[in-house]
C-alpha cells in the first residue's frame, strides 16, 4: 500500500529496505552455496556483498552522498545487537562458560586494561611523529577504548562451539565482559577530569566497573527468572504457545532496554537473561515453543549478523568521509598500520600473560591452556567490528556527519582496520584452527566438555533424526548415559567442584519448585531417569 | 551499553520503547488471564491500556506533548501490517477462501464502492448543516474513502477462524480486497480532476484497480514460488534450519515491500505470498522449521496487532489535536456520530443485497449466506481501526502535526470513531455471533469445512499431544481418514468442482514436482497413502 505522501525520505526509506532485504536473502543463499570453502564464512560474504554494493551505488548515485550508506548507531545498539547476544546466552554451553569463569573475567577486564594502555601510549607516542596535531589526550584515550573492543560477533561466526567449546567459552566470554569494559572506559574518559589523576580516580574507576557488572548481571538473572515465574504460573495447564513465545521475545528485550535506560550494560544484562532463560523459563513451556524459541532466536540473530557485516560494508564507501581525506592517503594508510600492530601488541600483551596466570590456578594438565591455543585466542579475538566503529562515529562525529578533516581521518581509519582485520584476520582464523589444533586434539576438548541442557546441544541431534523428542524418551536418556562417564571425571578432577555441588543443591532445592526448570514441569519429579538428567547438568 | 549522545531524542525513544514492551508483556498477561471472559478480547484490552497510559502519559508531563503518543504511518505500514497480513495468509483455510473466492471480490470491491459512496454522499448533505465549510469536495471523497476502510486486524480477533470459518473467510477476506479498493480510491482522489467527471474516468478507475489487483497477486505468487523453489533446489540432502527460516522471513516481507515499492498494494501481494508459501515452501523444509515457522509468524504477528492496538489508544490522548478543537466539543460529537450512522447505513446497504446475490449463484441450501450470518457479516465489518487511521493522518495532517481547526476537528473525529467502534462493536460481537449463530449451527459449518492442508489446522491437533509429527506418520493420516466424508460430499455439491479439479490436475502434474509441496519432498511420491493426502488438500 503507497500512500503517495510525495516525500523523497519516505520513497528513500522504502528502497534502501528493498535494497538490504534482497542483499540479505542473497547473502544467505551465497553463503550456503560457499559452506563447503574452508576459507570463507559468512561474515566475509557479507562483508564482500556490502562492499560491491556500496560500489555500485557510488557509481550510480555519481559519487552524490546517499542516505542508504551512513551507520546508524541507534539501529546497531537498539535493533541488532540485543538478538545477537541473546541468543549467544541462550545457546552457550553453561557448564564451559561457568567452569572457566574466573579466566573470562580475567582476560575481559584486567586484560581490556592492559590492551587500552597500550594502545593510548603507542598511540600518542607514533601519531605525534606522523604530524597529526589536532589531537587531544582524550581523543587519543578514545582511540585506547575504540580499539580495545573486540567483535563478539565476528568470533561467533569464526569459532565453533562444537569444534573448539573451550576456546569458544574463553574468546566468546571475554568478548562480552571486555565490550561492558570498553564501554565504562568509554564513558569514564568523556567526563575525565585530566588535572586530577590519582588513585582516588582509579578506585572509582574499579568500583564503578564492580557497580556495573554486578547490577547488570543482577538484571539480566531478575529478567530471566519473572519470565519463568509467569510461564510456570500462569501458563501451566493451559498452554498458549504465542503468549509463551510472545514472552520469552519480549522479556529479555526489556531487560536490555532497561539496562540501556539505567546507564547498565545491556550487552550483559541480556546474555545473562539468555543463561538464565535456557536453564529455567525455556524447561516450562510447550514442546513446540522449545522448538520455535530455539530456533527463531537462532534465526534472528543469524539475520542480525549478516545485517551488520553487510552495512558495514555498504558504510565503508560512504564518498562524505572519503572525500574530506582525500589530500592525505599515505598519512591514513600510516595510522591504520599503526592502529593494527598496536591492536596486535596490545593483545598480545594481555593474551599469554593471563594465560599464565590462570594455567597456575589449574592442577591438571587437561584444563590448561596451552600455548598453541593462546596464539588462537589471541588471533581470534584481533578482529575489530560494529562495536568499535559505533564508538568511533560517537566520538568523531556529529550524528554521523564530520566536517573536521582530523575527525574524517579517524572515522576513515577505522574503517580501514575494521575491514583489513575481519577480512584478512577473518579469512586466515579457520585454516589457522586446523593448523594448530589437529582434529585429535578437538576430540579430546570435545569428550570433556559435552554438555547437553543447553538447548542447542541439546535438541540437535534429535531434530537431525527427523523427529522432536521430549527430554524424558530413550533417545534422550541414553545420550545422558554415554556422557555420564566424563562428567564424573570432572567432578573429580575440578577444584571448582564444590561451588557447582552446593549451587546444584540449591538449584534443586530452592531454585527448580519455584521457577521451574528441566524435568520440573510437565514430568514427574524424583524418578531414576530425572536424576540422571539432573547429574549432567551444571555439575 | 549507553553511549551518552546526551540527545533529549535518542533518550526519549529508549524510554518510550521500554515503555511500549512493557506494556506489550502487560497486555499479554492481562489478555491471558481475561481470556475466559466472554466480553473482552486482546484488542480490547490493548486499547484500553493504552488509553490509561495515555492519560497517565498526560497527567505526568502536565499536558505537555509527548513524542510517545503520535502515530507513525510508516512505523504502521512498514513494521507493523506486514506480519499480521501474511501470518493471515499462511495460516488461512486456503479451501473455504477459495471456494467463496467471487463472493469476496464481489464484497471487497463492488460493497466498499457503495459504502464509499454512500458516505460520501451523506457527509456531503450533513456536514453542510452543521456549518462546517472549510472542507472541499474533494475532502468529502477522502471521508469517504478513508471510512470504506474495514479493520481487518480487529476481524481477526473477534471471529474465530475453527468455530465460524465460512464468516472468517469472508469477513477476512473481504478486509484484505477491501483495504487494495480504499487504497485505490484514496489514491485516485487525490489526483482527480473533478472538473471532468466522464465515463472515461470511471473506466481507467476500474481498469486501474483490476491491473494492482492481478500485478500485486502476481508479485506475491511469484515470490511464493521462488522461496519454494529455492529451498527445494538448493537445501535438499543438507537442511540448515536457520537459513530455511532466514529465507521464509525475508522473502515475503521483500515481496511486501517490493510491491510498496511499484506503487502496487503490499497487503495483497504478502497475503497471497502467505497462501503459497504454506501450500509450498512449508512442505520443503524440515521438521523443526516448519514447527517454528508456524509458530513463529503467529506469534510475530500476534505482537502486532497487540502493538497496533496500543499504540491507537495511546495516539488518541494526544492534546495537540484536543488543544485546537476544544472550542468545538459539540460539533466534533455530531460529526463522529453522523460517520457512524453513514458507516452502519453503508454497510448493510451492500451486505444485505450483495448477500442475496452471492446466493443466487448457490445451488444448495447450505451453501447460502442465512440472513442471521448477514447480520453477523454486516457488524463484524462496523470496526474502523488503524488503516482509517493512517489515511486521515495523510490526509489532513502534515507529517503528524496539523494547524487548521477543520483538519484538526476530522483527525479527532476519526480517533472518536475509531475507538467507539472498536470499543463497543468489538465488545459486542462475541455475544452477538453466539447469539445469533448457536452452537449447532456452528458445528454444522465446521464439519463442513475442515481443512487439513494449513499449516494451523494440520498441527495443532498433534502438537498438543506434545509431540511433532511428520505428516505421514499414522496420527495425520489417520485424521485425513476421518475427513474424506465431508471432503467427498463437498466434491459433488461444489459447482466448482470442475475448476478445482483442473487445478488439482495441474498442481500435481506440474507445479509439485517444479516447486515441491506435501508429499514432494522426504518421502516417495505416488504412494497410497500420498494420494489420500491428496484428496483432502484443496478438492
Amino acid at each position: 500500500m503507497t500512500l503517495e505522501l510525495g516525500s523523497a525520505s519516505d520513497y528513500g526509506s522504502i528502497v534502501s529496505i528493498n535494497i538490504f532485504v534482497a542483499l540479505l536473502s542473497a547473502c544467505i543463499v551465497i553463503g550456503h552455496l560457499l559452506e563447503e570453502n574452508r576459507w570463507m564464512n559468512e561474515s566475509v560474504t557479507a562483508l564482500l556483498i556490502g562492499l560491491c554494493t556500496g560500489g555500485v551505488i557510488l557509481l550510480t548515485t555519481e559519487g552524490k552522498n546517499s542516505r542508504i550508506l551512513v551507520f546508524s548507531e541507534d539501529l546497531f545498539f537498539i535493533y541488532l545487537l540485543p538478538p545477537i547476544i541473546f541468543n549467544a546466552g541462550f545457546q552457550v554451553k553453561k557448564k564451559q562458560f561457568f567452569r572457566n569463569f574466573m579466566t573470562i573475567i580475567l582476560f575481559g577486564a584486567v586484560g581490556t586494561l592492559i590492551s587500552f594502555v597500550i594502545i593510548s601510549l603507542g598511540a600518542i607516542g607514533l601519531f605525534r611523529r606522523l604530524g597529526i596535531e589536532a589531537l587531544e589526550i582524550s581523543d587519543f584515550l578514545a582511540i585506547g577504548a575504540i580499539f580495545s573492543a573486540t567483535d563478539s560477533v565476528c568470533t561467533l561466526q569464526v569459532l565453533n562451539q562444537d569444534e573448539t567449546p573451550l576456546l569458544y567459552s574463553l574468546v566468546f566470554g571475554e568478548g562480552v565482559v571486555n565490550d561492558a569494559t570498553s564501554v565504562v572506559l568509554f564513558n569514564a574518559i568523556q567526563t575525565l577530569d585530566l588535572g586530577h589523576l590519582d588513585s582516588l580516580t582509579v578506585v572509582k574507576f574499579v568500583g564503578n566497573f564492580l557497580y556495573l557488572f554486578a547490577t547488570s548481571t543482577f538484571l539480566g538473572v531478575f529478567a530471566g527468572l519473572l519470565s519463568a515465574y509467569i510461564i510456570k504460573k500462569l501458563y501451566f495447564g493451559r498452554h498458549s504457545t504465542d503468549r509463551e513465545v510472545a514472552i520469552m521475545i519480549l522479556m529479555p528485550y526489556l531487560s536490555y532496554m532497561l539496562a540501556e535506560l539505567l546507564d547498565l550494560s545491556g550487552i550483559l544484562t541480556v546474555f545473562f537473561c539468555g543463561i538464565v532463560m535456557s536453564h529455567y523459563t525455556w524447561h516450562n513451556v510447550t514442546e513446540s515453543s522449545r522448538v520455535t524459541t530455539k530456533h527463531a532466536f537462532a534465526t534472528l540473530s543469524f539475520i542480525a549478523e549478516i545485517f551488520i557485516f553487510l552495512y558495514v560494508g555498504m558504510d565503508a564507501l560512504d564518498i562524505e568521509k572519503w572525500r574530506l581525506v582525500s589530500q592525505s592517503p599515505v598519512k591514513i594508510i600510516s595510522i591504520s598500520s599503526i592502529i593494527l600492530g598496536l591492536v596486535m601488541v596490545g593483545r598480545a600483551a594481555f593474551v599469554f600473560p593471563l594465560s599464565f596466570v590462570s594455567n597456575l590456578s589449574k592442577k591438571t594438565g587437561s584444563q590448561k591452556i596451552t600455548f598453541r591455543e593462546q596464539v588462537v585466542i589471541w588471533w581470534a579475538g584481533l578482529m575489530r567490528g560494529a562495536v568499535s566503529i559505533a564508538l568511533a562515529y560517537n566520538k568523531f562525529t556529529n550524528w554521523g556527519h564530520t566536517q573536521l578533516p582530523s575527525n574524517a581521518i579517524m572515522i576513515t581509519s577505522t574503517i580501514i582496520v575494521v575491514l583489513f582485520s575481519t577480512l584478512v584476520f577473518g579469512i586466515l582464523t579457520k585454516p589457522l584452527v586446523i593448523l594448530l589444533l589437529p582434529k585429535r586434539h578437538l576430540t579430546r576438548e570435545l569428550s570433556i566438555s559435552s554438555d547437553p541442557p543447553s538447548p542447542k546441544a541439546f535438541l540437535t541431534p534429535l531434530l537431525n533424526n527427523g523427529q522432536v523428542s521430549s527430554e524424558m524418551e530413550p533417545g534422550a536418556e541414553t545420550s545422558q548415559n554415554i556422557l555420564r562417564p566424563s562428567s564424573l571425571r570432572m567432578l573429580l578432577t575440578i577444584p571448582t567442584r564444590s561451588v557447582h555441588h552446593y549451587w546444584r543443591k540449591f538449584d534443586d532445592a530452592v531454585m527448580r519448585p519455584v521457577f521451574g526448570g528441566r524435568g520440573f514441569m510437565p514430568y514427574v519429579p524424583g524418578s531414576p531417569t530425572e536424576r540422571s538428567v539432573h547429574d549432567g547438568e551444571l555439575a
